[in-house]
């Protein structure tokens, strides 16, 4: 058996894939070679994430890679019809990100909560300004999406005190770790009695644009929105219309539309907006970790086993 | 029987007592008049917990109030030689900060871990750069104070997979809570396994100054140290000098040994240094809390029954 041919669409750092010597020939292309290289692929690496270089590549001749893996948990740039149509299978990142997205989600509303931006604001000024924060425990949290990383945000919420309703595509009323999910189709119920309200869902036709004028204008005036989902998620000029009103309170935006945000973005000093730059995932090790997750799905591939994280194409998740 | 007569050292706002209502005769009064109207009183309600006025009014002429209450968690204000060595009972607001102390220590650690601080000073230059961060999970934490403040630390902290040393006074093997309380001897053994480490002890000679250049050097240059506790914990120029020179990696003080900090503090502008306005345990509704357990310890003492939070004048706290 000839040797699997693996396309890496590279980052950098790229990923260094030690246990596929011997056992695959590898290459590694950049966006502007995906294309004259596509035909020659078993199997494509999408490492840089943030490409949309695949949707563009995808069409044209010759045959195309059975199997592509995205080092992300979101799949929304490989859902495309060529590719949707196709038998090709793809696997995606899920649960490298879990735990540290959690974290962040959790950190900034501790951080808003107890207005640290506030306090350093203060720092810069040199000037003492006590003020009374709020108690998370008791409140409130609507986290959208309840894949592995809306329900780890929903765990990690829950234990410190934060009352959590999770949010998916359809109801369960058995779910073996929150007992209930509740559809999308009572979000905006459900956002009048939210302190804080987490995108954290997969970005799919139903979920663009989900957060704009008519949900911000359901949210409490003390309530706070995150976004670490992606861009798409948020209808943006409506969210800084609702923060200039007032109503929501604050936001936190991990994700943009266009990334990296133009410096000239209004978003940028937006009235109790705090930005990210797409790295609540993020954590020292992360590349490592994917790097190893593609590798052992690559061990699963090569043995002719049963991948992991397949995405269901039609969802646009693993569900 | 003739009412009890209260007395009041103000803050503002000042508390309601309504319950006291016909029950007992309330006073008033500020730092200035305290000494005149202390041979009066019955009991004295410490509302004013930044004061040192009780310090100064107490020796003189006439009796003393039987029983002191103040409002804060610390009672280190109170620990003056005429005071201990009188039958005076002193009860303190035990149980009112916790959770909310837990909470800001819990958020101040996510914050420096995931560099909030720095996302919003990039944000302020419009400016998109991405960092990689740590987890919290897995990491460790020294929490020196084995009272319900750094016992809810403790549990807030292993919420989020924190791995907790507790510090108290004498070591304890089979502490209910936490299996394992670590002597204070041992703290500066502790100091170089720690990515976190929190003051929360209450302020005794014994404690006064503990954090000093021969504990910092015990750091790890990576790790982070919060001080909740009070002020003279730390000795504030050797913090300084150990964050000039790169360990600990960063600090967050929200108690200093001069408060309000002077504008002219070098502390303001300290490298990695965050500050707060001794505001940790503060939130919405905190001085209804403080004014509802004062009067519930009033009931106890007009019933003839034992007081709670009563504090051990030779410890320094309630054991």
């Amino acid at each position: 058996m000839s040797e699997p041919r693996v396309l890496v669409l590279d980052a950098d750092p790229p990923p260094r894939l030690a246990r596929l010597a011997g056992r695959a020939r590898v290459l590694h292309c950049d966006e502007d070679s995906l294309a004259r290289h596509l035909p020659w692929a078993d199997v494509l690496l999408v490492w840089d994430f943030t490409s949309d270089a695949v949707r563009h590549a995808w069409p044209g001749p010759g045959p195309r890679p059975r199997w592509v893996h995205t080092a992300s948990a979101g799949v929304d740039r490989l859902l495309f019809p060529e590719l949707l149509d196709s038998p090709t299978v793809i696997t995606n990142a899920r649960g490298v990100f879990d735990g540290p997205i959690a974290e962040y989600v959790a950190g900034l509303i501790l951080a808003m909560a107890k207005d640290l931006p506030g306090s350093w604001e203060w720092q810069r000024r040199r000037t003492w300004r006590h003020r009374e924060t709020v108690r998370v425990s008791g409140s409130r949290a609507v986290v959208v999406g309840s894949g592995p990383i809306g329900r780890r945000i929903g765990v990690t919420l829950g234990a410190l005190g934060i009352e959590v309703a999770l949010v998916g595509r359809r109801e369960r009323r058995d779910d073996p770790e929150f007992g209930r999910v509740h559809p999308s189709a009572a979000l905006h119920e459900l956002l009048g009695d939210a302190d804080w309200v987490v995108c954290a869902a997969p970005l799919t036709p139903q979920t663009t644009g989900m957060f704009d004028a008519a949900a911000f204008a359901r949210m409490r005036p003390t309530a706070r929105f995150l976004n670490v989902g992606r861009g798409p998620h948020v209808v943006e000029e409506d969210l800084l219309a609702a923060l200039r009103a007032g109503r929501p309170a604050g936001a936190a935006l991990d994700v943009f539309a266009r990334e990296p945000l133009p410096p000239d973005s209004p978003l940028w000093d937006a009235p109790g907006l705090l930005i990210s730059p797409h790295m609540s995932g993020d954590t020292h090790g992360w590349r490592a970790d994917l790097d190893r997750q593609f590798q052992d799905n690559f061990d699963r591939w090569q043995a002719g086993e049963p991948l992991f994280n397949v995405v269901d194409k039609r969802l646009g998740y693993v569900p």
